[in-house]
């Protein structure tokens, strides 16, 4: 698909899936596509654990209470990140693991398969994620950040309203 | 471009860049590209501020010192976060404005040209952005966090050494 076309395709699916298992060959390309992406300083902060065996899926699926409405996905991506300084006392582990789950979002939307980035809820006060590690077993040092359903949508995925262009973004100045 | 290949080709560069301007519909397009990407709870905490003013370009390139090396691209775009929360305490604008960057990565790579995630060197504890923000009118509330520049390189961008896939990604268990 079209760089532009799968931007402008991209939405978060909260529906549920098509119970059609997702070959591994995708999962890693969608992973590939991931670990593409830039980190500061070259840091390589990302790691990403595929789940397609149901057992442990139902497993890490359990985790998540309240559980994510109709989520059903047959696969899944769970992003983790090591809070490694770039450089001093600076951490880009955020923003090495967002553009991390862009490009995978991108790269599910092109190849026919829908998804939605789950952190807050994941990461909020009650710590989920760390329970979803547990599963997982990651080790000491990762924090697990996101979780992404992979599988094909029941339905198309819609976008929310978006402001206008004109409201966020400019030539030259600000507002300009 | 096909999204794959972008996403394979997206390389920061740091060399010179020719001096053809950049064509206002191109910049709008990797604008569009940016904004088309997901916030947290659709908050929308990314503006931009693309520059191809020659005035302007060397008003906010002045503000960068030490200079980014070589740096001398006919065109820039300034990416501005709200620090808004997304809900109670909860800010997603950093996980916001880093999936709109990626996005303008690609978006500028599948037009051809050239460009580079810039932001610990000017959001380091010198505050060259806050210099940055000032000369583009920004007002208080929103952050310069990160600045593009935009044009054709001269030499084709080539990327850093990347741990093996096998490192960082695995089935159903870390390490797995």
């Amino acid at each position: 698909m079209e760089l532009f076309e799968a931007i402008a395709l991209r939405h978060s699916y909260r529906g549920g899936f098509l119970p059609d298992p997702v070959p591994r060959e995708d999962l890693v390309r969608i992973m590939e596509a991931g670990l593409a992406g830039p980190t500061g300083c070259n840091k390589q902060t990302v790691f990403l654990v595929a789940i397609d065996d149901p057992a442990v899926l139902a497993n890490v699926r359990a985790c998540i209470n309240p559980p994510l409405a109709r989520e059903n996905a047959p696969a899944a991506i769970c992003v983790l990140t090591k809070r490694v300084f770039a450089y001093r006392d600076k951490c880009f582990a955020v923003q090495d693991y967002s553009a991390a789950i862009e490009n995978m979002l991108l790269a599910t939307t092109a190849l026919g398969y829908a998804t939605c980035w789950y952190e807050g809820h994941i990461t909020d006060d009650d710590r989920l994620c760390d329970q979803m590690a547990n599963v997982l077993g990651v080790p000491e040092g990762y924090d697990l950040v996101c979780y992404l359903p992979i599988g094909r949508p029941v339905h198309e995925p819609r976008g929310p309203k978006k402001d206008a262009f004109e409201e966020h973004a400019w030539f030259n100045a600000f507002g300009g």
